[in-house]
């Protein structure tokens, strides 16, 4: 099926006299999850991950994937034809250079304008043109051989109120129209959803687990407009936008009306996260910067803050009801990992205020669990029984806020390796919870604190170490992060403020054997101020046991044995009163101080 | 005395209609340490720090200082009427920032190009531009009221054999030739003093305590200059030179020969380190970057890193066998700051194939150890006696590399809290000195090794953990160290390599009270390669007991523990050989597992 895709694609491109297609994984707003109807590279691949790029030529088709994926992609690619390029190792060729090296005079290079961020395809505008070759960037070539492609999503949109937000619309578009004149705007052009929905609180459900609207924005010192789909808009939430100044316009319209702005215009845009196309419909003066939305949602504001304490101890009883439930049960009654990770799905919907899933959980067992961002399915998933390790990257979506939690659950006797490599992890996870710095600390400070114990072992994890987390909005957002390597253009290395909220999410993954990760949130706290300066430092806001079978006490330091006894008798006193009787005193068995 | 030049150099400004006049602290090579000469800093303002800038207006003067530098500068400055600025402190005013605001349309800055980097220089150029000031910068206005001004030094140069350096002048020649070749560039000209000792296998003894030969370099495809005080150089040293290919044409020269490059001329230089006048005598086309004899004398070679390890033992043995006398007699025998930093630097000259000292040693006991770069004079240091602390930062230069060594000593009986910040100390070293890492990191990533067990007590030391060490050159050198704050333009941001040997030196100054820095130098080494990459881990070389009167063994680790007992059974190990009976007794007794 794969292989005649990509042959039917491939006969278009020689119709087309195109030599090579980019199908990225995007949709018109480079968002990191897209809606069913941007998954041309899924339809085209059969590669089912959140990320990987497709390039195919008149006869070739290659698929690139980060290392989340390797392992993934090798089972998913196996006879299909296409040629997986593994990010990152050496040898191995960045999308750019090998389209740039495929290509010559008048050869021509087609992607959807749309679908690709401006400066990826102002880059791509650049080298071709050094060497003779052209773009093509009108035309969605994918989307003409998709048959039964999904509809645009028009799910309906809700009014996020301001005992949940914190803040009015008219309170951020001040904070925002204050960060436009200081650098000189006068119009802000916003392409980003999480943005989008953050300033207008509003929230939707037009991509998977993710709360917001298909939309762009634009506001200027006096006004302030959505273009969406009108439909998905209810009396409610029209009333809500009116009060709030905003206008709604048609999703579509947005090209043509960018295009009208004056030649004396000054507009504030993210050239980085917007697509091709709107920028290139920009002929007033551009400024670049990061959106300011994009830091001012990162900094949770106290009403915020005391939401996510509650969500946090909510979803906390979900996945310890599902420990408590899996250990007891495993090898006793029939499960796979998909019945396992539906099983928890369904303790999470039970919880009070409880909105949906964050993303699609994790549910690897054994060698599954090697693989970073495995997926179980009904018909593949691998039955669990009373031994070997469960892995479980899991969050829900509350009115109080997003929550993202992993738990590796022990099931049965494990080797001294195993135990080793938990209790590991496990230190990483102690290590970043526990630090206490100064202001201005970022996260490539952080990383070793959390990598150490791997590196110690020779080992490592191929990822950054945690993310921030949206509120009611994407489970991964900047500008923060914890990472080692400096990259340029990251939205991972601000400065950590206080109000930001954070994954931490060390991991071990021996390929064929197991995968071991633990993963908490942290919340960014003021210290003590004093003559060398503001001190900060995290507070642990998830709560659920960290699986004390997995932990040899002898390799934990005293420090991070007083963490993790002071953390379990935390989980303890925040997740029993919500307990049954039984579940109470299994609880306390596993919060028992070591 | 202070007043008067002060008021002496007003009074100059005035006749020359001059605004403000800048007196760094920097020779014509943006050395870190300067010569006699080029002392005009300290003339003026009675300030003996390493470091320091000195900005004179007609009416006011200034002094900025660094952290380390803050409370000596204090008491320096106190009734001359100098005010103080200390810099990266909230709301105090760059130099240039201060520079700017206070001059306006008409005025005049002067300064000696000569003693201003091209970088600092350029860009007051183009602020005062903008505001209608100009500058003078051919002339050196403190220098005309200098009286008694010291000579430009002219030691003696000599020969570092390859024994030593490991690499024969030609070779290195070629190495930089292909780097200049590869940057597009085909004449390189070196102002940076130990780059040109390093490249031409030269050593001397122009600058106190850094074995450098005041000189320029100009390096062709095929020629290879050398711009000294010929005088320096006697007949082993110009035949070497000559064998090697280097031609030797007069110090002051340089400037007339740039000039003479052709405008076809590609021309690599770091104009962040070159001076104003050098750089803007040059006509070609300039490219500038980094020298490339940087990175190359950062990597030691097998030979440099095998003769490092003797350089190591020896000066180890002339530290512990201080610290035998030190622990023994205090309280005993007479003794003060001075007294005994001169002992112990008769024990390093005492010591095969020294060469003298890499830096003035820092000898402070009790309160005067807070003062990170405090210098003790014959006059006014403190007299010892068998309490408190006696912090004393040293090294020497041998022909088998330089050193850098601190050790806190132990002289009667100490508080908890001093242990505890002892103890914090000398984790932080451990931190670093046990990492195992992947190829790549840099030193923002380690910083926080050292620093958490500080952070975590709502402590600090202002400035950074280490620095890089040349080889019987200047003891802090480039492009890599141990910080956590990402500043641009610094040359400590490159990845650890195999063969870099950097210091590690966290520690905690409280003023009015007490310091402590345990100081250790470490190898960059490559560990086990597989498929997550290339470990690396760091080696230490310096061998000398930390005295175990400080540890409070409870605040260990186990890990840390280990580290510590495995170190001291190797300084036993090293250093007893070299030791009398009596000393070998006793250092059994400090160097035993706790």
């Amino acid at each position: 099926m794969i292989r005649e895709r990509v042959s039917d694609l491939q006969n278009l491109l020689k119709e087309k006299n195109i030599s090579a297609v980019i199908i990225p994984t995007d949709d018109f707003h480079m968002s990191e999850y897209v809606g069913d109807y941007f998954k041309a590279r899924n339809y085209f691949s059969g590669f089912t991950g959140s990320a990987g790029v497709m390039v195919v030529t008149q006869d070739e088709a290659n698929l690139w994937v980060d290392g989340r994926y390797f392992i993934q992609a090798e089972r998913q690619l196996a006879n299909t034809g296409i040629i997986q390029r593994n990010m990152g190792e050496p040898g191995v060729p960045t999308v750019e250079e090998y389209i740039v090296s495929k290509l010559g005079e008048g050869d021509v290079l087609a992607f959807d304008g749309r679908v690709i961020s401006y400066n990826a395809g102002k880059s791509y505008a650049e080298k071709l043109a050094a060497k003779g070759a052209k773009m093509s960037t009108e035309e969605d070539i994918p989307g003409m051989l998709w048959k039964d492609r999904p509809a645009l999503s028009a799910e309906k949109a809700y009014v996020l109120p301001v005992e949940f937000s914190g803040k009015t619309v008219k309170e951020k578009l001040s904070d925002v129209r204050a960060v436009m004149a200081a650098k000189g705007t006068d119009v802000h052009v916003i392409t980003s959803l999480d943005d989008i929905a953050w300033l207008y609180n509003i929230r939707g459900n037009d991509v998977l687990c993710t709360p917001v609207v298909l939309s762009f924005a634009v506001v200027t010192m006096d006004k302030a407009y959505i273009f969406a789909n009108p439909s998905v808009f209810d009396e409610a939430v029209m009333a809500h936008l009116t009060e709030s100044g905003v206008e709604v316009k048609p999703y579509e319209e947005v090209y043509s009306f960018v295009k009208g702005f004056s030649k004396e215009t000054k507009v504030l845009i993210d050239t980085r996260n917007a697509n091709y196309a709107i920028v290139n419909s920009i002929s007033a003066e551009i400024v670049s910067a990061p959106n300011p939305e994009m830091e001012m949602k990162a900094v949770k504001n106290p009403v915020e803050v005391e939401n996510y304490r509650i969500s946090h101890i909510q979803d906390g009883v979900a996945v310890t009801k599902f420990m408590y439930w899996l250990k007891k049960n495993a090898g006793k009654i029939p499960m796979t990992e998909y019945t396992a990770q539906e099983y928890l799905s369904q303790l999470r919907y039970e919880r009070p205020n409880n909105l949906g899933l964050s993303f699609t959980p994790i549910s690897g067992y054994k060698e599954n669990a090697a693989m970073m961002h495995y997926s179980a399915s009904p018909e593949t998933a691998k039955e669990i029984t009373n031994e070997g390790m469960l892995l479980v990257d899991s969050g829900g979506h509350y009115w109080e806020g997003s929550t993202d939690i992993t738990r590796t659950f022990i099931l049965g006797p494990v080797s001294d390796e195993i135990k080793k490599h938990f209790t590991a992890v496990v230190r990483g996870v102690i290590g970043i919870s526990r630090a206490r710095f100064l202001e201005g600390c970022v996260g490539v400070n952080f990383d070793i604190l959390a990598r150490l114990p791997m590196w110690e072992m020779d080992l490592d994890y191929k990822c950054g170490t945690g993310h921030g987390v949206g509120y009611l909005l994407n489970v991964h957002e900047g500008p923060q992060g914890f990472r080692w390597r400096m990259l340029p253009n990251r939205n991972e290395s601000a400065p950590f403020a206080e109000g930001m909220i954070t994954t931490v999410e060390p991991g071990i993954y021996i390929e064929g054997s197991h995968g071991i990760r633990t993963e908490n949130e942290v919340l960014c706290c003021k210290g003590e101020a004093n003559e060398y300066g503001q001190f900060m430092y995290f507070e642990t806001i998830t709560f659920a046991p960290i699986d004390l079978d997995g932990i040899a006490p002898e390799y934990l330091t005293q420090y991070e044995r007083e963490w993790l006894n002071n953390y379990h008798a935390q989980v303890f006193e925040k997740i029993s009163p919500w307990l049954t009787e039984e579940e109470t005193e299994w609880l306390k068995e596993y919060t028992r101080a070591i």
